[in-house]
């Protein structure tokens, strides 16, 4: 295995950037998302809390950044909840397999195997799944409080089902399915975690 | 770390069994369930295929034994699924939550993480799902040849995301919610993929 270094550190932007970034890491898994603050992850940082805004802007923004998101569930979620209400099973189904099944599923796939062998990531994984997705569905489909939660992290367990499914034992015939083809076999039980009764 | 070792090797039957049971996981990964025979296993350790049956009896016996597997199957299987048939989802739901929340639920999530990370794992565990259980529910409930596959495929998408959330992840509040709760919300969604319409 060979290692491409550049020959020169460079002193600027790229290391402050990344230690920026593993300190967000560190004190998102240790403090979650909503106890985290610019703040101490600047201070972890060594570095001043207006820097952290410059190089990412709001706390969400860092959060993707640090987790090495390609995808924003601020854009996703809302674009696969609107619409009629009693689709919005089979619009999540197919909005989650149309990602992964893409190239930006390779990563997606890589973080959900990292984080089922190491508590570490499973804590940051747990955190992105719980404040950028699912509190973003809760909101756009005005679910209400009490059950929120429940409903929502039921949706959890499919999606994450068929991913590890499809994606990572592979079992057929998910594994291989086209996708309407599990979009209406999965769309309506998603749709009955959302809207239905529990 | 201390490793306790024995002072003298037991020549005989542990290192025999040993060699059997690891054979057979490398048998078992290679050529899947069914392409694994006693006779490659016993060919692989260098032992009497009668030997093999001594130890283990049939090959759904050593295959468990060789995944350190402490529940079978062929009894759990069909407990579940017998009964009246549009009550099997919640059935299905109860066993699966009683059986990882007990003591044996710790080598299950041990198995489930390890299969995540590690591609050998995976196919172990992808046999032992499908070759397992898969195919006993499927005989137990009857399902037409065409659908069963799909139909038992996505029930295991759903039972392992909910492993997934409730061991791993650890989402609230699947994570600390009653059995009850998990079989009256996750049933029916089992149910539909047992006997509803895809």
């Amino acid at each position: 295995m060979t290692l491409v270094r550049r020959s020169g550190r460079r002193p600027g932007n790229q290391d402050t950037r990344q230690s920026i970034l593993d300190a967000a890491r560190e004190v998102f898994a240790d403090k979650g998302f909503d106890g985290a603050s610019i703040r101490a992850i600047a201070g972890e940082a060594k570095v001043d809390p207006a820097l952290v805004h410059h190089y990412f802007g709001t706390k969400d923004k860092l959060f993707l950044a640090s987790m090495n998101m390609p995808l924003d569930p601020a854009e996703l979620v809302p674009k696969a909840l609107s619409g009629p209400r009693d689709e919005a099973g089979e619009r999540l189904v197919r909005l989650v397999l149309s990602v992964w099944d893409s190239p930006a599923g390779t990563a997606a796939v890589a973080l959900l195997r990292s984080a089922m062998s190491n508590e570490w990531t499973a804590r940051l994984l747990r955190e992105f799944v719980v404040t950028q997705v699912l509190r973003r569905a809760i909101r756009e489909l005005g679910l209400p409080g009490e059950e929120a939660g429940l409903r929502s992290a039921l949706v959890a367990s499919q999606i994450a089902g068929l991913a590890v499914t499809r994606y990572v034992l592979k079992i057929e015939p998910v594994a291989s399915a086209d996708p309407e083809t599990l979009v209406r076999a999965i769309g309506p039980n998603v749709q009955r975690y959302l809207t239905g009764p529990l």
